[in-house]
């Protein structure tokens, strides 16, 4: 793994507590610690009007680490805005980048509040800001979000339109189209692939093994997906979660441009995460963290 | 208004987006635009260990502004730590200052997710990390969390112990005295007094106007005032929600050492509710933002 000294101001390697700030790993530029930068391929190109870009809100597993979010990933292209997956303390990372009435859908892999929660303050700045929006049309598996929109009820109730994420459906969404999958998790769970601008980004939410998830990732630019152990997921939760080594096979199986491995474990190092996907994909690999782009 | 130079390598005044970072009101040391700066009475202290110690995690009402967090208060004492309102997105902010095995009890005034949604995954980094700890003492209204534990309603089942938090009570929270006040909001609402080590913080949660405020903040050494709007609540709300001119008013009828106004409206700006708290308090004053540090 050779080491990069970024050209952005930040201490040199090793320079903060004795940890790696920043590396390439395969064409990638890759950052932990939850520094800020973006994750930019190392060949310079054209940006258009009708490029897509990622950037990662948060991509911790479960619950947000110290200054971390959990996951939640802003997705934009000719200016329509997809917020996929509005984990917990995603929100003020949310709000650092884009105002509220300016996100356009809302996306939801499924019902587990590390992939939801701040949905409520979201639909809070909406309903209760100035700009007053129009509803804002949210995606989720059927019943996801029962219990997160109890959590003001009434108040928020002019403030969305709820739309069933059924698997096995395609959609348009403002310049996107959506392809959906059902994948096994511990509650119901859509692997979402969107397309947009000759362009396509394939999202796993949390899952377990299935052989539908190469359909799913099939040549997209970007796969973001769930790997929340570097090589082992512990017995009971292997049917329902992913390791970065199952991630890196599926990458490989499916000819992805690059990937994204997001929902490590809180306290799981990038290092062996990286290292379990290289054994099998040999694209542009990075981790998830918050203030990572991705320009596809 | 008397502009301060601070000295920890921050701009100078006037240097970002025109607006002043660091300024004094009456003894105190304020930060806005979310800048992390102790606030410090600027006469020096001896700091104990029988010392009280306040940190914001967050002030923002509603919902929380780019890179805040909503209401979120540490206290600590002799090793002992309370966390009161653990608001939307302080659970990040919260874990940069202790592991969450560290918090012994938890205080929520009230049940609106501005001021407990975090505690969901407080329970979770409690529940599902490897430290495990004992159950974790919550102390709440009647009711109050009932839609936050649903968010993830069994599995955490185990790993807190819910209390309820009756007006009018006294209750031993290791070091500390707490006395509560049911004070007027659109959802029972619980005014705490927090006592150790010979210091007091009163904590109004949101509230309306109410003569009892004075018996809760009497002679405190910091009143944590709920300041929504600088000098005047939409009419709907004037039942049950405050100003900082109102805050100004209790804090100088009750003989407060310190006020800290907090819970202003996303997008206020400090300089009006400091203003307005002026204009009857002239004790050391401050708005709570994250990172604000108040020692007793």
């Amino acid at each position: 793994m050779r080491v990069f000294r970024p050209d952005h101001g930040l201490p040199p390697f090793s320079s903060v507590l004795g940890l790696p700030l920043i590396a390439t790993v395969g064409k990638v530029v890759v950052s932990w610690n939850g520094t800020e930068v973006a994750l930019r391929r190392q060949s310079t190109r054209s940006v258009s009007s009708r490029v897509v870009k990622l950037t990662v809100l948060g991509g911790c597993g479960a619950w947000p680490a110290a200054d971390q979010a959990c996951s939640g990933y802003l997705v934009e292209q000719e200016g329509f805005s997809v917020l996929i997956d509005p984990g917990y303390a995603t929100m003020p990372r949310l709000l650092a980048l884009a105002r509220a009435e300016e996100i356009d859908a809302v996306l939801v892999s499924h019902g587990h509040p590390d992939h939801c929660a701040d949905l409520n303050p979201l639909l809070r700045a909406r309903a209760l800001g100035e700009a007053r929006p129009p509803a804002l049309p949210v995606y989720a598996p059927p019943g996801a979000l029962d219990a997160v929109l109890r959590l003001d009820e009434r108040m928020l109730a002019d403030s969305f339109v709820l739309h069933d994420l059924a698997p096995s459906r395609e959609l348009e969404i403002g310049p996107f189209r959506l392809n959906t999958w059902a994948l096994p998790h511990h509650v119901p769970n859509a692997g979402l692939r969107l397309s947009g601008a000759g362009k396509t980004m394939a999202y796993t939410g949390d899952t377990g093994p299935a052989g539908t998830l190469v359909d799913l990732a099939r040549d997209a630019d970007l796969l973001l997906a769930e790997a929340t152990y570097p090589e082992e997921v512990p017995e009971e939760d292997a049917p329902y979660l992913s390791t970065a080594l199952q991630a890196g096979r599926t990458a490989a199986a499916a000819g992805v441009a690059r990937l994204l491995l997001t929902h490590l474990w809180p306290g799981t190092p990038p290092e062996p995460a990286l290292a379990a996907a290289a054994q099998s994909y040999s694209g542009d690999l990075a981790v998830a963290s918050r203030g990572v782009t991705v320009r596809l």
